[in-house]
């Protein structure tokens, strides 16, 4: 389901010189992707209507080639084009801030295009220091505004982040304070939380590495270490199953038998640095008695 | 950073009467959001310069107002409008095959407008029989295509679709097994898997509740019941580190002591149903040892 394509191409069009030498074609760039398609990743400043017209003459000779999905790469530069795009048949993928992600299944098949990303992947810090307290704020905006609330640091898993380290970054952003990841104890999968899409929020347990605050102006209006006890005891936690049990569940994991998942640092097939999170704890145990295959 | 917008406003524009009477302004018409912004949620088809001429009212009326993020969001249908949008300093937000997410930041202040979703999200079920067979597939397309190599089943979490119920789902589909979820052993998270996009997928164990094959056509060249020795001992499997260790976890918990997450469905303060993933053994025993507070 992964698009891959080389990244060459960096003009716009291309002339095909028929056999008879008498017609001259022009057709947009394109690279062949690893499932049947072409990717057109468009670079070049371009009038709609020759865009349109280039579009159209690609489009049939793709068709011809027995072309599945057809990619259309647009750096919001070229906004012009988007209407054309849809107007030759092409849906909306994805976009980012810089660019639109258009395409168009070709065949009458059903269309095997990959999906959308469809999550965003925030994570919550459970901090306690050799006093039992942990690392709590209260931030300037946002649903806990003005309730008194003191709420663990949380944040979101940025582009092409480990959450590991998402975790260590957004305690070091918000509060100063310096950690070393030490688990996931639990998460939670939740729908609609912004527009369409999903939400995973992953409870990490950290160990502070430095006592002294320095708290962020912008998002954080107070942090401050807390008896864990007084934290747990909040209304807010004390009425709200999840919260009360995710308090549950750090409080087990500080001095109790639990064992959430840690990250294992790996390699992926195609030989990327890839974090497996699984219990290492009973994975080592069975190791140690042997009680392994 | 979640933004919610009540859903009214079907109209595309207001008229607005100052205290004078004289002149009368045309605006978009918007509803406020709870971060000190206003969503555009346009939906009638609009001249392009119509739009253009709104647009610009409105941005100074919000401005005035001390509005911050903007959101247009326009239906692929209104096309034609994105190009107005980003000539007037709006920029992609995030796109899904029928719409379009425009936005702008107002203030002078460091943006904090929230991410789009970064992830997708996959499952891979381990099934195994109580002839310590596993359920294994080889696909048509993709990456182990005619290369003999057999893997679990395994699919992508579709929008607002639970992890436990895709994994359930996609069992069902590719090889009409029934199963029923029992726990999350492990999760990988890699990068720019697709575009630019993460990726974090599940390793999840189910339990069958039947037995005949119904291979799926479309995508599934072959289906079998396979001995979870001959599943492990496969050169792939062997040669990849993430993929042998996932094997062994795999092997661990269908006969050794080791505990994955399982899912409790609770509520978020909101409302909505909503599911922990959590080590429950662990949890299960400290409270009936009472070791718990």
């Amino acid at each position: 389901m992964s698009v891959s394509t080389s990244s060459s191409s960096s003009v716009a069009k291309q002339a095909i010189m028929p056999e008879d030498g008498v017609e001259q074609i022009e057709l947009l760039s394109a690279v062949e992707d690893l499932h049947g398609g072409v990717v057109v990743d468009l670079k070049e400043v371009m009038d709609s209507e020759v865009f349109s017209s280039l579009l159209r003459a690609s489009m049939s000779q793709w068709k011809q080639k027995g072309k599945k999905g057809v990619w259309i790469k647009l750096p919001i530069e070229l906004s012009n084009l988007v209407d054309a795009a849809v107007k030759e048949g092409f849906r909306y993928h994805h976009a980012e801030p810089d660019y639109l992600m258009l395409v168009r299944w070709i065949p009458e098949t059903i269309d095997t295009l990959p999906a959308n990303a469809s999550h965003r992947v925030g994570i919550g810090a459970f901090v306690m220091n050799s006093e039992r307290e942990i690392l709590v704020v209260q931030e300037i905006n946002g649903r806990f505004k003005d309730t008194g609330f003191w709420k663990m640091p949380t944040g979101v898993v940025n582009e092409g982040e480990d959450i590991c380290a998402a975790a260590v970054r957004e305690v070091k952003e918000e509060t100063g304070i310096e950690t070393e990841f030490v688990e996931i104890l639990a998460f939670r999968q939740s729908h609609k939380s912004f527009f369409r899409k999903s939400d995973l929020f992953f409870v990490c347990m950290l160990k502070p590495h430095s006592s002294d605050i320095e708290k962020q102006n912008l998002e954080i209006a107070a942090a401050q270490w807390m008896p864990v006890e007084e934290y747990a005891a909040q209304p807010f936690i004390r009425k709200n199953k999840m919260f009360d049990y995710v308090a549950e569940i750090c409080l087990a994991k500080s001095d109790k038998d639990y064992a959430g998942f840690s990250p294992m640092l790996t390699t992926t097939s195609s030989g990327k640095g890839s974090y497996l999170y699984h219990n290492n704890r009973d994975m080592a145990n069975i190791q140690a008695t042997g009680d392994h295959q």
